[in-house]
């Protein structure tokens, strides 16, 4: 492998100081001058009607500056397939009727947060409350209540259907069914949510705002707005996490602007904990059922999975996430037949959208448990049948999905052979187990609009400096850091020579942003090409200078020299000096979009991403049998990182994946009653501790991507779906119960015990 | 003349609504979280070695954070001329001594302006008074008190001399010599002086300052704090004037920073009226000796010029004001023979340095005044003497200015013509009385780097929104607006389509700033060129589409379209989206330094400017005879602007300089004794009132610079400069009575009546 200075590193974070001494500035620090503040009305029933809203005493209030409801709005819906207009069912502020215990009808900009709040007690709405459903199998019945315009309120149904699961069926030497729960989960970013807006008299908006995307943020607010987009100037402060929990508009930034605009100020809404656990967004609840069946030696023939996802009041992205969870059933092991019915359901709840695994962690968790109660069947290791049925590099999934660089075999054996596999199951004493799970999922997804780009622009200083501007917004992940590097080594600088600004929609070029792990791959690209064009027009201000070829020049060490001939060169500032006074001030441009295509609509086929993440997960467990507690002893992840632009940047990704996947697997779960949130507080809804993180052995098995930078591949959001089938596959080698409805708390495996008359061993 | 759709129209300013209603923002208010706030102690005496300062009451203060004293700061040095060492005089933080009453010498960062005010009185002082010289001609005597390690307190004596003035003089049918007195000045600027740094904890320091470059400001700001530059991030606010009263980092700047680094907060700076006016920089006093042959018809022989400035404690720009006093002498008439010495001295008074008209205003003050009475000498009319001598195209000047457009004549014409000089002059009744006065000056000046450049990225929105990143500053004069126009003729959309960003040296390109009426011109043509470029981009993306030769292709009305076939086209939008979707994201990049030389250091000549702007004024005034009173009837000002990009914009800088020019004629002084300012406020000083300002008549006289964008020239500056001996020349026609000394008080007129002993009529 050809030796790098700045990539394959493993460099502090460029942000790393600043959010660790509390230097970095989150929306909620921002002050704005004349700034007023914001609190949004939110309905206290699950489901009514909206007869009058009065706010005329609270436009009296004397610290009040604006109030608006619905009437203020143009109407305007936000959703993001325009191709299904049943999902473009969400308002800025509800009008006809409210849809959940928390959905937003009006809002008050005061003073301070006290007044608006004072003002909010002020509004007096007059409702009829109507009959609400809160369980998705009872919405789907004919019966049940309406709570959009659609048929037994399915939100939108997907069906894929690939080979023949019927004959595969009937060929299979075993087949079984199972049904598997997984539960309600919010984002817990360390960051609620929060927007500053402020229109000016021209009526152009500036927002500050909690996201993932400053495109689709800047989108979907002008629609709301009913603005064009130029109008709108999205500015991303540091964000403090996100999770798929601030990929879209939400009521705060809708309400912030509309109040900006009426009151001539500048408004700020923050959303308090409970708020923004009530009324943002949350992970799918789903009920996966899954029938497969196998060739006696484990061969994997046909596979049917039927998926229920709970989308609360609105669709959000749930159709996407329902798509999601099946397109990537087949990437991970191959499966001839499969057939795949999603749906997304309508309820009186608060609404589920993306959330880091994107529909996946709930059908992976079923297909993966599955897979060892096969294998237990049939007789075989989990390791085995696994390994027996792995995608390989070439193979082209029933999805069409493309299958470049695959390490899943390679992680598989690195995981197992690292965790004493081996030595380990079935074999461990004192109610310790060990299990295993994998995951397959896409470097971005065109999925969301026709393409899938990111471009960016590196200026070179005069004094040396060189200047990032993108549009990727790095949510936490690093991947600003990741950016600066691969401009850095392209550039043959230092990475403290880099800059990254933050992205300005007004300034950096287009970028979808943060979601389906596309940020380094895709924004990589672009800013390695950019990092390319820049030293391109380096090489040809020296090239004259130097008396060589622009081919036969280099880049490393802050100088340009002749290959081979270090001692012949100039300093990268000359460089860029020499480059600017002959008149060509150094500006590079990069662009990437991934050769992938569109779902298609009918069929849900199409390679949606260029290359595909693979990784394998142990789990090790020990379960208190008296009180149903789980430890977990460690975990060894291995992933297929393509090449690790920054290795601990991706040990960091997988830990805080594990972290996430501890919560998801024994300890969060959104308890609603009658639609009411009972644990909206972080007192109440359990997050891992610090405490409960075992030992994480991260493996990078690095495939050198031909299509990524450098050869990195996307991998963070693949890491959060193996650790739960993994420990839940643990937890039955432990003590011998298998568990199949998320979170996996003491009192279910408690129970299990008691139903299965003792323990394993 | 091409027909444009966007240059040559008095379009309403961008910024307009922003600045009248209070929505822009300026650095005063802005608020950072945490932000401290700063004050500076300044010398209670004009001239004293300080031996001891003692700030440890000051630091005990309760809501102290930081306390400075020149011990913290690097003891580097700020001044304009490296190759001058004696012109780096000016610390940070006063150290040794201090040399002027105002001279900064500690500063606090508390949690508000009150504790910061308080801890300023705890901090003791112990002060060795020493002699103290406050008259320029008096601190060149051998025996006056030395403030700096330079002989005779001059800090700087610049020589220019071609042909020969004495055997001109001998030549001459009529010689005559005068001496003028100018006043020092206040720039007054709407706006004082203020600034927020914030230095994080990598040391990395950002700020928003008052200012005219970011590009000298970063340089010196990085220099007074011993930093790499790559350490400075400057970012421009608002601004609210500048008039060259901003275009040096101050002690303020400096404190802010340190302060911010010292206490880990950002610190704000804001000058008082009081503090801006005696601390920050104001216009050099001068004393002007001109001497000056002709032959009898009126041809300019010889001219031997002596001009004293007083830059007061520290040189700042004083060499280069000096030396520009000079230089442009010979640029509005034709002097074959001419013999220049300026010196710049020190005296223990508030610091002198640039103001609109550097040096010119001086000089041309009395050039212009005696040439009025040399025409009476010979008998010739005053329009008559100057159209007979004015300088044409394609002259080059004894100092080597190469004329190239050159409008100068016309401007005069046109400006008798319309004033309707020859039915006035000499005729009018009542006390009333006409002068002309002539200009000449720089656009632009390769005077303080070796270079003149500035550059300009013009970014293509998929929205059909156009960036314009570059680091021209808007200072008020309305660049951000004639720039956008330029970028929205070139690329064939409307104005509103193009947004300036603000400059941010981490994300503009180089740009050396506003002075020297560079902007239209340097930047212009810099942004004109990225425009260019992007368009050019524009067309390579579009011409297989529309099959035609992108020499054939036009952008008109948002469309690209074929020449001469405005149906066979697609929308600008489209045009963006094709090359953005085909891989290039569309990025225009622009870079202009003009052909000129920097002037030789030893004889002072070299062509510094690329072209240079004329322009003729004639005054009407009524004196009251009783009072003394000065009222101003009408001006009328033509000028040689090349190209209007924006009539109505050319025509608000003549009406600046108009009023800017009745300050300087009739009202402004910043009277000092012993080094005391005794009329520090806004009540005392005293600026021309709304009331006061005449009928003003703009004449635009296009030349159609070669080198300009679209034709245009520079211009501002230009047009400050003849009012002043346009009015003293009006005055004399009025009452015939000659006043050499500014400001021409009430007092003087009716002291120069009475020792005439009557009226003139």
């Amino acid at each position: 492998m050809k030796e790098y200075s700045v990539v394959g590193k493993s460099l502090p974070r460029i942000d790393g100081v600043a959010k660790a001494t509390g230097e970095a500035k989150y929306t909620a620090d921002l002050e704005l001058p004349g700034m007023l503040h914001g609190k949004i009305l939110r309905s206290p029933y699950p489901h009514a009607k909206i007869l009058n809203i009065d706010t005329s005493k609270a436009q009296r209030l004397r610290g009040v500056r604006a109030v608006i409801t619905g009437k203020d709005t143009a109407g305007k819906t936000i959703g993001w397939i325009p191709e299904l207009p049943q999902t473009m069912d969400e308002l800025g502020l509800a009008m006809d009727k409210v849809r959940y215990t928390g959905d937003a009808m009006a809002a008050v900009a005061a003073i301070d947060e006290e007044e608006a709040l004072e003002a909010l007690n002020l509004i007096r709405v007059d409702y009829e409350e109507l009959p609400a459903v809160f369980d998705p199998v009872e919405a789907m019945r004919p019966d049940a209540p309406k709570i959009h315009d659609v048929e037994h309120n399915i939100c939108h149904k997907i069906l894929l259907n690939f080979g023949d699961t019927e004959k595969g069926f009937k060929e299979s030497d075993h087949v079984r069914e199972d049904r598997f729960i997984t539960q309600k989960r919010y984002h817990c970013a360390m960051e609620p949510r929060a927007s500053i807006a402020s229109i000016d008299s021209s009526g152009k908006l500036t927002i500050w705002a909690t996201l993932q995307s400053t495109y689709f943020f800047r989108r979907d607010l002008a629609k709301l707005l009913d603005l064009p987009e130029r109008m709108v100037r999205v500015i991303r402060p540091y964000i403090g996490g996100g999770f798929g929990g601030k990929h879209e508009v939400l009521p705060l930034d809708f309400c912030a602007a509309l109040l900006s605009k009426k009151s001539g100020k500048p408004v700020k809404i923050l959303h308090t904990r409970e708020e923004d656990l009530i009324a943002s967004r949350q992970k799918h609840p789903s009920i996966v059922e899954v029938k497969t069946g196998v060739k006696k030696d484990g061969i994997f023939v046909a596979s049917e999975v039927k998926a229920v996802f709970d989308t609360g009041a609105y669709a959000a992205f749930a159709p996407i996430v329902v798509y999601m969870g099946g397109g990537y059933l087949s990437l991970v092991y191959r499966m001839p037949n499969i057939r795949y019915e999603g749906y997304c359901v309508y309820t009186n709840k608060s609404i589920a959208s993306a959330h880091r695994g994107f529909g996946n962690q709930q059908t992976r968790f079923a297909v993966e448990s599955q897979i060892d109660m096969i294998a237990e069947d049939l007789g075989l290791d989990p390791v085995e049948i696994r390994l027996k049925n792995v995608t390989q590099p070439g193979d082209i999934t029933p999805c069409k999905y493309k299958i470049t660089t695959n390490g899943l075999a390679e992680c598989i054996q690195k995981a197992a052979e690292k965790s004493g596999w081996k030595e380990k199951r079935g074999k461990m004493q004192g109610n310790q187990g060990i299990g295993i799970a994998c995951t397959g999922y896409v470097v971005s997804a065109r999925a969301l609009v026709p393409h899938d780009s990111s471009a960016a622009f590196v200026k070179l200083d005069e004094n040396g400096t060189v200047t990032l501007i993108a549009g990727a917004v790095d949510i936490g992940q690093g991947s600003d850091t990741t950016l600066s590097q691969i401009v850095a080594e392209e550039l043959g600088i230092a990475l403290e020579d880099v800059r990254m600004m933050a992205p300005d929609t007004e300034m950096s070029p287009i970028d979808l942003g943060s979601y389906a792990s596309r940020v380094t791959f895709i924004s990589g690209n672009a800013a390695r090409e950019a990092a390319k064009d820049a030293k391109q027009q380096l090489f040809e201000a020296v090239a004259g200078k130097l008396e060589a070829n622009i081919e036969d020049l280099e880049a490393r060490d802050r100088r340009i020299y002749v290959k081979g001939s270090p001692e012949k060169g100039i300093s990268f500032i000359d460089a860029v000096l020499t480059s600017q006074f002959s008149g060509k001030p150094i500006l590079g441009r990069g662009y990437y979009d991934p050769p992938t295509e569109m779902p298609n609509p009918i069929t849900g086929d199409g390679n949606v991403s260029a290359t595909y993440s693979f990784g394998a997960t142990v789990a090790e467990v020990k379960v208190d049998k008296e009180t149903g507690k789980v430890r977990i002893l460690k975990m060894t992840a291995a992933q297929d990182v393509g090449f690790a632009i920054n290795p601990q940047a991706c040990e960091g990704q997988i830990e805080g994946s594990i972290a996430d996947s501890l919560g998801q697997t024994l300890y969060e779960e959104v308890i609603e009653e009658e639609g009411n949130v009972l644990n909206p507080t972080l007192l109440d809804y359990r997050i891992p501790r610090a405490s409960e993180m075992p030992e994480v052995e991260c493996i990078l098995v690095e495939t050198l991507d031909p299509e990524g930078p450098f050869g990195a591949k996307g991998m963070s959001e693949a890491t959060a779906v193996p650790p739960v089938p993994a420990i839940a596959n643990a937890i039955y080698d432990a003590v011998g119960v298998r568990i199949k409805e998320l979170p996996i708390t003491p009192q279910k495996i408690l129970k299990a015990l008691e139903e299965k008359g003792g323990g394993k061993r």
